[in-house]
């Protein structure tokens, strides 16, 4: 029998699947909006840090950037907060510039299957981090940083001030302050991959930078402008500016979407199905290749780590919109 | 300032992310056939059974099925082999028809971050296993089948040629009866579930059904054709069945995403950008959503149990094309 | 300076530390059997079979067989009951009578510092359990007494007969069958071991015989006499029989010492200071080299499945007689 | 039949095991000198800091020193070594007179079953080290001197001055620095106890006094005579001093056996039957209760980390002696 070459098979005409029509963007996230209200006291503020307990519980931001340029928004949509791990997204994407797969020699691809801030498989694996959105593989992406740029966190606050085209985005000095007499764990993490030569800087130098970098504050119409370039190639829309090459950018959403919502990286695919990052100040960031970004913001947190509020209100999106990578 | 609402960022014009063309799927194919030589022996064939262990290294076929029925096939393309562990993709739909979302009691939905057939995390989290594409996790869902079917690899056997039109396909016996005697793995597993209370048929019967199932032969046109339901909504074009339902389908795409190749997943969707499940019979079937399926047969495995080759073609063709879910 | 050779450090007169009479023990058991009462429900029945669960929590034996045959017994010491794990020390030393040193090769003498029946330790370390005394081990060691004896359960009835002089003592058929329908667990653990090469019999003769041997039945003073050979260096004082050499004897209560109450070793150590074994039936069975062996039973357990206030009167007693190996 | 009360077992005349006559200790010494040479270079001097990785390999000395001030020795048993992890035996004895059973709140009495400065315990058990003796113990014991003492290197030095009678011990200054510069992982230790609230004073004070510790040189006879208060009921025979009650030294010895060769001690206890505690430096130190203490002293170490000629030299003894806890 013929192997190489093009055949056909009959298929009976209705077993086409119709494609969906443009979502209205606006009208679903204001269902959302009114939806949501239930589930915004539901979840649990992180308090592990004073400054992050005193926001308020019943906050609740969702926006929609597209690759057109047009904003949908709801909420607090325009409100900053702290991001926290999803400054991890904006300093992994500058370290994959800087090493380009030089970096996966330092930290790997893999799901940790794990608490966030576990050093059980940094020992097994010899103190190299499963992945560059745990804390661990954080730390060695800053280290990267600090390596390169006196000062990381700055650098880093000037490319999102780039991405976003706001310049007086900033970190906030009390939060960097709190996080940094709270950061135990960081810390034995920093000298547990010291001690294995997989950190170049000095532990203290990287956790004060690290601390920086968890306290920009944004809001979510910035969050999605600055995450367009990952459904866009690799280019950024607000100022074309080439961040990534298109594969390179394909291949940091494919990390975020197995590995961008701490261990629960397999229920959150299941249930949203867009590569996201998320952060225990309650916002989580997705994009959708080729079409757009979106940013929820809900304070309170599930078991995981993850807005309790910001992950259903993705799941509804997606389910009500139709639209997903699957 | 207005927090609700629609409003425009003015992008310039030249950020817009070009979308590319429909690509040339034979040329392209063709292509990866010659290129990928030197790799169809640098894998290693499975040999922890010795019907698998005598299959020629240097097979090598790549299919892929279009949503309009087209196929393009290279090399050994239409050559049965034993699908192993694609067959738990099957298994798990049916089950997944069968229960619904209350299968997820019984198993989890997250990657596992071990080996495939590890031990250590069924204790750990009570005989639940992570997720129905590790070796744990399929024995329940193939407990699930010999619960409701008599037969439930025949139940299996039918309903992949229901997806196929192929009325002749079927399980090796031969294979099925190796594969037996070599199971105190998963006999281990069974019984370790048992223990926990998360087996409800006797271990033995459902071994049985398991290496049954694994020893089904299909070929690349054929599994890709059977795995078009997932990039269809649901629908089986072949047959016009309504296998689930449209958000299904997606779901259980994305657990073969996060899940689909042991422990390498992150790594795989990283390198690939497509939800897959792989065998160690070499073979690895993977989906385009809204556009295709495809499989790929190569024999030698890398050290995490996927087609060596069968990982390179797949990451060549995703990049040749530009083609990925990202 | 000189390093080879004797000297002299005076040391003050009043340093020496005054050595013990002998203590009055049938004095002392008593004292026990008084003080104990509070502590005789303090624990739980075993109930994970049901035939254990029927014994009534209240009941409380103690035993001292010295080694010139004085017997000192309180409460219900002549009350035979299913002695469960502590027969794993007779398996232990008829296979170590067999196989010597090269007993060691198939199974560890470290503490598991993890639960009696964990699969972790086994897979991490490719299916060579810890220790003779966790399951896993004692597996081993039924699978050595099988291979060499047709009825491995028969030959260790007869070993402890021997022993202890009594003919009449014997397994429970309804407690073996009990454990034979309840032994999901165990039978994971010998497939996994088979599945290593670890198991040279099959799993279930194996399970079998285990089950059988577990559900032998003596008393407090017949398993403090079987005992005596350890104190005894390595000869039976009943019939004169030398069970094992002097260093062997050694050896089997150094690894009782450090792997025979679970994984409360140290802490058993540390309070008690004698090489012992228990079993879920609520049975310790203790040895004073050189002077006496010494059992307690009262059914109710901790939650390291050791005899509550077993462990309390063994504290008691080495505390008031001021001795124990240290 | 009679429960309570003693009875008498006719046990025949020739199964009385025979004590042995006082052992010629210095005959034992230099025959185990004689024969230890091939095995003086079989292990590998510690090299993780430069000033240890100096000590010449085939130094070896031994020194027994009973209770009655006699001292035998042989080889190198008066030259000074870094005692290193022997250090830990003197502070926990200090921190246990300080602390009482109070200190089993913040750091167990259980074997690790782990290398010996392993992460993944600490975090399982919530920053609570499994016993004094591994790395993160001695870190908390350390930690209990600093709160207590000024200095708590110098409270311990002089603490082992008393001990010994040798008023010139001291640590060794360029050790200690090259531990505080290698010590990477121990700091990962504190900040993680620190993060689980299990550390009172700032990590980098507790490494600094743990790496002055560790740096303390004794000789194998000052070792010997140090460790005569566990043998001795708790009192020191040096100074008459009551360094603990008889029970709390019987407990620290029964800690020594279970905990005191890293992960090894199963093996250790079998093969040498006594309770001890090792250092990287090559020493292992061992008390005999009421009759003698014994240091071993040779810088290769096995795989375990404990001197390999040492364990070696020490299983002789009790063998040849006849000698052990058992």
């Amino acid at each position: 029998m013929l192997q190489t070459g093009c055949a056909i098979i009959a298929f009976p005409a209705h077993a086409r699947h119709p494609s969906m029509d443009k979502p209205d963007y606006q009208a679903i996230l204001e269902q959302i909006h009114r939806d949501i209200a239930p589930w915004r006291t539901a979840g649990r503020v992180a308090d592990y840090i004073p400054e992050l307990a005193k926001v308020p519980a019943e906050r609740f931001g969702m926006a929609i950037v597209a690759l057109d340029g047009t904003v949908y928004a709801v909420g607090d949509a325009r409100e900053r907060f702290s991001i926290q791990s999803i400054s991890k997204l904006f300093a992994c994407t500058l370290a994959f510039q800087l090493l380009g797969d030089a970096l996966w020699d330092r930290v790997g691809r893999e799901p940790s299957g794990n608490a966030f801030n576990s050093l059980v498989q940094l020992e097994t694996e010899r103190g190299k981090p499963r992945n560059p959105f745990i804390n661990a593989g954080a730390l060695v992406v800053t280290d990267v940083l600090c390596r390169r740029f006196v000062g990381a966190e700055t650098a880093l606050v000037q490319f999102v001030r780039r991405l976003t085209g706001a310049a007086d985005l900033d970190y906030d000095l009390r939060v960097a302050s709190s996080e940094l007499q709270h950061a135990a764990r960081n810390r034995a993490m920093a000298h547990f991959m010291a001690s294995f030569g997989n950190l170049q800087m000095p532990p203290e130098t990287v956790i004060e930078a690290y601390c920086r970098q968890c306290a920009i504050e944004m809001n979510c119409v910035e969050l999605a402008t600055a995450a367009l370039f990952l459904a866009n190639g690799g280019v950024a829309p607000v100022s074309g500016e080439h961040i990534l090459d298109a594969s390179s950018a394909k291949r940091l959403s494919a990390l975020m979407l197995t590995c961008g919502t701490y261990d629960a990286a397999g229920d959150f695919v299941y249930r949203v199905g867009l590569p996201a990052k998320s952060g225990v100040g309650g916002g989580i960031l997705a994009v959708l290749p080729g079409e757009m970004a979106v940013c929820v913001w809900s304070p309170g947190l599930d078991a995981n780590g993850n807005s309790l509020a910001g992950v259903k209100s993705l799941e509804w999106l997606t389910t009500r919109t139709g639209q997903s990578i699957f």
